[in-house]
């Protein structure tokens, strides 16, 4: 993908840094005829919203979304709905703080793109990391509601499996369990647990990393488009590019590169109405095309690098510094990333349903609109 | 990416089935008055050619390349240079043994693509695998070794580093041992170990999995597009779309997922020039922009699917059988994408060098002329 | 181009309907350190606004531009400076009467989209023509004014040469008549004459087509990417996509067909550092590349669809009807559609300078930064 | 578009050299089960063929195709299909006579792209002009007999209507008679007229322009990508990307410009199934979607640039020289240019076939399979 922009048919474009007065996302490509409320945006929205608990920053927005275009109401519609026309979304940026920009301005942040932006462009608006802060996720958030109303009968769905060290018992898995606790964990036991390991983390100044597992479910087989634009292949591009994120697999991933042939093929068998699968190793995806089973993406999201303890850095003019990271940043930010990456992963299905039934003209659809 | 084609500005497009009379890639939009001979092409396509021992298919292709368009030479330039104008590039295929295709024209091969692309496209070339055939990857080969001479100073290696559950030492990497063994493996221990596992796992009908490790050396800071063109996402696309792939990691990938920020963030000090970093966690990408680091990029082949054991499956009439896949397969895809990797890599970095001096005016690049 | 976005290197976005809240423009891929006000936006805007002479439509909407992202200053920037990330840019719709859309929601107005959108989507924002209302251009010409920052040394001017059946004479030439006039023309005597005209079809409720050439000078030799994205090839696409545009030349154009090739063929002479052209037939493009002469584009914009004089239409029950297009519309679109042209010349050329200089890392700009 | 590559959906790239061994396509996300063989491919480059009369180029080209992937075969498929993965078209190039080649090595020839070529790229292949050659069009015109099997139900016709200054009757037009001169004419009387003219032409070394004009009928309501990816847009963009094409027009056209609102907008009535137009000043296209009417599209070519007659021009070190461009060439490049244009066309419509039925799920298509 390209810049700032990801998708092929149903494709959008964010914009904003953290501390400028908003940010957005232009949606391009949408069906038409889908009902789109603001309310459907925020539910998803207000999910990853900061400050919802002492695990996540303290940063007060209330990140209200704005549809300023793409949706038509008449007496004739039935509530809003898309046009086809490109669905621009704005959230205004309300808690800013004015403060002093200058350690940020003149050091570089260990694990923050601060150094790699300074050589790339030659100029950067550090404040509150500028293009690089997670606040653009917001935008991804955004733009991945509208792509789930697009996909309809597909259900997707995120936990966090992992933090620091920790996994889950997947012998504990419970969808019901991730709106239960502030990790969006489907392991209440897990989620017990790290709350613990995380307050000790967040008090001594240090932070977690994580990885979260996201599942498709309702996906036809014959979604994803070989050779390069895999729906693995997408999928792996569409988490790599969440902030934070070092690693992505799909299915047994790492892991099936420790089995052999015999124990990772999944088998076949004769169903109903059409062939099942006995295991699922392949994470739904086979040659890059969706085979109708579970799509299961996992990707690891590295700790906070902005922390309290003290860490050797450069200053700009490459002299030797300490830095020490103050500011509301969250102690793990794996956790809020859940909901990001169940909308990306919204946003590589939404397009490549369009891109399926445009290069065949099958549908593969389950139908459209949720609720 | 989208479909048949990958990248922006150094972009190419494959085509070619397993069994067709040929198979072949077009690169566009490479830099003009860049040295390009066969034989630049062809070293490369040699580490990649099947039959090279008894760890790799027995199919015999020469895989010579022929240049048809976009070089050259008279009696002024020194050599074969490109034009600035598309390159075609095309192998021909020999070695399609005539035989009975019957048996994979009615069962889908487990963790095979047979099954999705009948679902995606009511069509299907079986003869060997059709388009989703390993033999695609030669064309990303011939195309990555011109990726090379666009980037001139950068060095791009790549490693077996794991297969099945056997990983190497790293305190034994040693560069010059990858060409010294049929596993292109740095750890000369590990490659002998796997010698007698791998050669037990074919002979019992069964496969192995692996891990690939690629570094590339002299990448220059700034490097990378981001928001969802960052160097990390597609170098995860362009890893996750080679045949059998099922994970991408960065630098410490999954692993970052267990540190604490203390431990993952990578300090930095002042160097003569310019700063340095304390260690590479990153695996030289902050923020989807290179750091000046070495890109360190890893990724999981899962073990042949083709294999002589029985295997349960469906026909394409939905009804159950078994299944045995005979013919000259690698018990161990992954030994070959070694050198597809690094191509991949190659292929990645020739277009985000484009694109950065596209934007910037900054050339980044470390030198034209490989040799 | 794709939907709503247009370029490759230097993209832009576009947003919004007619009667909306407001429309906007995001801007991706511009260089880094451009000097960008909302004043430089703004005076091109003010060039393009409605209600500024009886010629135009009476609507009166301020077209105040907002930069929310992309531009960064502190104490060391010498001011606002683009940073490489998207550059937001929204105009709020002020002036949207309320009133009742009944006519327009059930018949389709003759020339216009209203029946193609509704065959195409099934749905439509009939309010003022919603996404197809020539007020979509103010976004283009916000993205264009920034084009224009970063091509420095390229001067692109634009006049109406033609109005209905009326021809400049190209004799009276003189750009500074250009401001001097309400229609933007070089040519005052010409400029005197289509007062009386217009007002004249203004009165008796009909309306005017019109001939606009744009013009840049100081574009270097170089830039175009053949085959497909000539230059020659992208600006066609880019004039043709501005509302009502119907026709599109370079250079000679359509007369280059009356031509011989002795007549056509613009030949050369040696010059002091470089060759010069005797002739301009070819519009400073040849084979898709920019030759260094002036790059002249001449597009036709069809006369005002919406007209006070009853016409002959059909409801969207498909029952016969007449219908009278009242409201506040321009008697000749083809004027505001001057700046409107001289934008899609810049965006076009900032494209195919990075395109250029990413391909070959020549330079090819004569440099950065207007005033 | 960009580089060597047209399309979204439906995607094609062109690779060749005027004197290489071979020029080629891909075309990319043709829907799969489309009948396909390669006669029906050969009778579209047949007419395209060079040596067909004297009032076309000498050189003997078979122009013979091979399709080397992308289409499959077996006792049920009922012939030759498309799969669905890329169809790889190739063209040998048979009548490169080795000749002194320094005339057009030192000199540019006034025109052509020469000097621009070397501009842009600092090397250029001079040999019968390279990648600028007219024979890139070849590829095109294959790859247009792709797109035409899958269009199905539309017909699309060409006739050249303006030869030098001189045009067509339309009183006398008829289709049957394109395939009865050698200018693919419609009027068979402005036919016999332009034999004479181009043959006195010819003989005193000159070249003729023309124009010509592309009909397309079936095409339904509702294709067409606003606001950047029109239709006419497209269309724009594809017939100025032919080689020596200066101008493009839709329906009415430049004409459009001379009218009033009162005649140009074509007025509606309802029809049996649905509503239908009283004139086509439109050419078919409205707000950048079809209207159901056929599409109509001219376009202008120049004359041909090489010609027997001395011209002025400078040396590759910039010395005034004069050039006489030998060989063997069209005295009126447009005649070739007709089933070139057809092919653009179609091209362009496969490609928004595919994307409307993707954005929407509507069908729009008449049906597929030619024949």
């Amino acid at each position: 993908m390209s810049f700032n922009t990801f998708g092929h048919l149903f494709r959008f474009t964010t914009w904003g840094e953290s501390h400028g007065p908003a940010l957005g996302v232009v949606v391009d490509g949408c069906p038409p005829g889908i009902a789109l409320t603001p309310e459907m945006i925020q539910r998803d929205l207000d999910r990853r919203r900061p400050g919802q608990s002492k695990f996540t920053t303290q940063r007060r927005e209330p990140d209200a979304v704005r549809i300023l275009s793409g949706v038509f109401e008449d007496e004739r519609t039935d509530g809003p709905r898309t046009t086809g026309t490109p669905i621009s979304l704005m959230i205004e940026n309300t808690d800013q703080r004015s403060k002093d920009y200058s350690e940020i301005r003149d050091k570089y942040r260990p694990g923050h793109a601060d150094y790699t932006y300074d050589q790339k462009y030659g100029i950067r608006d550090y404040r509150g990391g500028g293009r690089t802060s997670a606040r653009e996720t917001a935008a991804r958030v955004a733009a991945g509601a509208v792509a789930r109303q697009v996909l309809g009968g597909v259900t997707i769905r995120a936990s966090l499996v992992q933090m620091g060290p920790h996994r889950i018992d997947y012998g504990n898995f419970d969808w019901a369990q991730v709106g239960e606790n502030p990790f969006f964990c489907a392991d209440a036991e897990a989620a017990a647990l790290w709350a613990d390991y995380l307050d000790g983390l967040r008090k001594s100044g240090n932070s977690a990393g994580a990885v979260i597992e996201v599942v498709a479910e309702g996906v036809p087989a014959g979604w994803g488009a070989p050779i390069y634009g895999k729906l693995s292949a997408d999928l792996a591009s569409a988490m790599m590019s969440i902030n934070a994120v070092k690693a992505v697999e799909i299915g047994a991933g790492f892991e099936a590169a420790g089995l052999t042939g015999v124990e990772n093929a999944d088998q076949m068998r004769a169903g109903a109405e059409k062939p099942y699968f006995l295991s699922n190793n392949a994470g739904g995806i086979l040659g890059g095309v969706s085979n109708g089973d579970p799509i299961v993406c996992r990707f690891a999201v590295k700790p906070t690098s902005s922390i309290l303890t003290p860490r050797q850095t450069v200053t700009t003019a490459n002299e030797d510094a300490d830095i020490v990271t103050k500011g509301r940043h969250d102690p793990c930010v794996g956790i809020r990333a859940v909901p990001v990456g169940e909308a990306m992963m919204a946003l590589v299905l939404a397009d490549h349903m369009l891109r399926h039934r445009g290069q065949t003209g099958r549908e593969g659809a389950v139908g459209f609109g949720r609720d």
